[in-house]
């Protein structure tokens, strides 16, 4: 637990007094003040959150808006791609765009463990930072809690997102129709697996990162140029087959998958076999499913593929009104069999 | 940990399958499903937050928005006056009525600890339906996580909300000015001494119930009858003391406390003096701290003292331009003494 050399350099925090998160700096007093204004406002400052109101004063937001709230406990908080900063960052941007929304202010909250290193905190306050730069969002508010040693895990975070709702976008999950394609940006399974390959006890040598990462670039042009749209999803938690099921079953239409042509690495196909994991149901973190009409599927595509998130992205399905509210897989063999929703719980704290 | 009997009647999850929550409850599949349609929908539906969507979609407001986040992490959960789930929308609710917003929808982001009791997490969703109702506020949208026994504290909540921000009021910290009054809504220090009478090991026999309210009614009435007003700031962690050294430090104006003219009731005084506290450090969960024009003063003292959360609404003090960005206590035997923020942590996990 002791401080790297870079901390002194890295952390506006002095170390002499703080190096770990103490209970009083939860307490609403000095050392609250302390931490907001040299490690939070120093990190993520912008004119909106250094108001110092008990909350932001936004802009007027022309038209409908989309809002979205997701709680971050991924174990451990640093794994091969990324960490809980970025995740939270990208999680819930991710979200507004499945909505068909510009996204545009992010609240954060955190919950740090009495005794988390200061170092570690910085650290995720600067990815934090990146990501929404990278993103095109503004951290406008927060709030910071910290509970006693043994109460938490380092840190929780939580963010929630505002949008605006693009006027010329309609969609929800009941929109799927026969007819339509699935398409994917990219190859799955990769953020579950990094995160078991980077916990504890568990020694794989997979080299696989996670994916996670903003896609307003690839979706904002994507919104653009193709209108009609119908259902967007970003496949975490639960993985592609969970989010798949939830469209079938919102939209009473059926979903086939072509096992073929579903794009998973060797690391993470390699490290389900170990396991005995099924990649259909590991979370991503940076993936779209994109549900639209046949006819507009090889515009889509190629914008998709025109973006660093999306070179990869393909039709992985067809949605179909044979096996309504149903998720299909059609086998490398020619076979079909169901896949359902996971009814346990295989990969905890995946984000 | 046993369920009591009336488990059975009012709790919707079959006790047989799920007593206590599982970490399959986070896991994004089945149970995680489950426990959103029987227990969230049925206790806090209303149509946005039953689409099932990734984000809520909000109709457009007019005007400026106010946005603001708080997780609590409260210990006890349940406590002498209220709950986890009355706090969490109230403490939401009247930091949106402190921009002079009037609050309208509010995000809901649960981190449950494996084994927490479906019983008290049902007790919970009804006092946040409860409290969401006498607010006026609408839980749009949600998120639930669950972490390992030993890795939370039977339950965290996350709160966002969204206001809009009344075009007739222009409130901020920095407004405060020479010759303004300090007005409060009635006792302080009730919240914090509240929660430390219901912690284990502490046998106060204070029966101070914590002031947990939203105070949409009387602040949406004063905001309609009373523009002009200049600071509002709802006194939480760090008391009085905290929330007016803020203001103080804002605006560069001086505050005056008058100490013969503090409402503290014998219950907090007398807790306060066994354990060495200071009323004035103590966290309040329904109060308002109103800084206004002395001119106005009367008449916004009628209309809070006309609302249940107002009754004992009065001056407790003054903005003066003699001790810039300090705050002083006018004692009653006519001595001053400054005030400072708290440095420690006295009462810690109180929100």
């Amino acid at each position: 637990m002791n401080a790297k050399s870079t901390y002194h350099l890295s952390c506006p925090i002095p170390k002499t007094e703080y190096e770990h998160i103490l209970m009083a700096h939860g307490g609403g007093g000095k050392l609250t003040r302390q931490l907001i204004e040299k490690m939070f406002y120093s990190g993520l400052g912008n004119p909106i959150l250094e108001k110092g109101h008990d909350g932001a004063f936004l802009p007027s937001i022309k038209g409908e808006i989309a809002f979205t709230t997701d709680s971050f406990v991924v174990d451990p908080v640093f794994f091969p791609g990324g960490d809980i900063g970025d995740l939270a960052v990208n999680g819930t941007v991710n979200d507004l765009l499945c909505c068909g929304a510009e996204p545009l202010y992010i609240s954060l909250a955190f919950i740090l463990e009495e005794g988390l290193l200061m170092e570690n905190l910085w650290k995720i306050v600067c990815s934090i930072k990146k990501a929404a730069d990278a993103a095109g969002v503004k951290i406008v508010t927060g709030d910071t809690k910290v509970v006693e040693r043994g109460k938490g895990d380092g840190i929780y975070i939580n963010t929630t997102g505002i949008g605006r709702i693009l006027p010329e976008q309609n969609i929800s999950p009941e929109n799927s129709c026969e007819g339509d394609v699935v398409i994917i940006n990219g190859h799955i399974g990769n953020h579950g697996i990094a995160i078991m390959s980077a916990r504890k006890g568990l020694k794989l040598n997979t080299h696989v990162k996670s994916d996670t990462q903003s896609l307003s670039g690839m979706m904002m042009d994507l919104f653009n140029k193709v209108p009609g749209i119908h259902v967007l999803r970003d496949p975490t938690r639960g993985g592609l087959a969970s989010s798949l099921n939830e469209i079938a079953q919102s939209s009473k239409s059926g979903i086939t998958l072509y096992e073929s042509s579903l794009p998973i690495n060797e690391g993470v196909r390699g490290a389900c076999e170990i396991m005995g994991f099924d990649p259909l149901y590991i979370a991503n973190e940076g993936k779209m499913v994109v549900i639209l009409p046949q006819e507009s599927a090889q515009k889509a595509l190629a914008i998709m593929r025109s973006h660093k998130e999306g070179t990869e992205s393909r039709i992985i399905g067809k949605v179909t009104s044979s096996h309504p509210g149903i998720l299909q897989m059609e086998t490398t063999i020619g076979t079909h069999r169901i896949v359902d929703m996971i009814s346990g719980e295989q990969l905890p704290r995946i984000c």
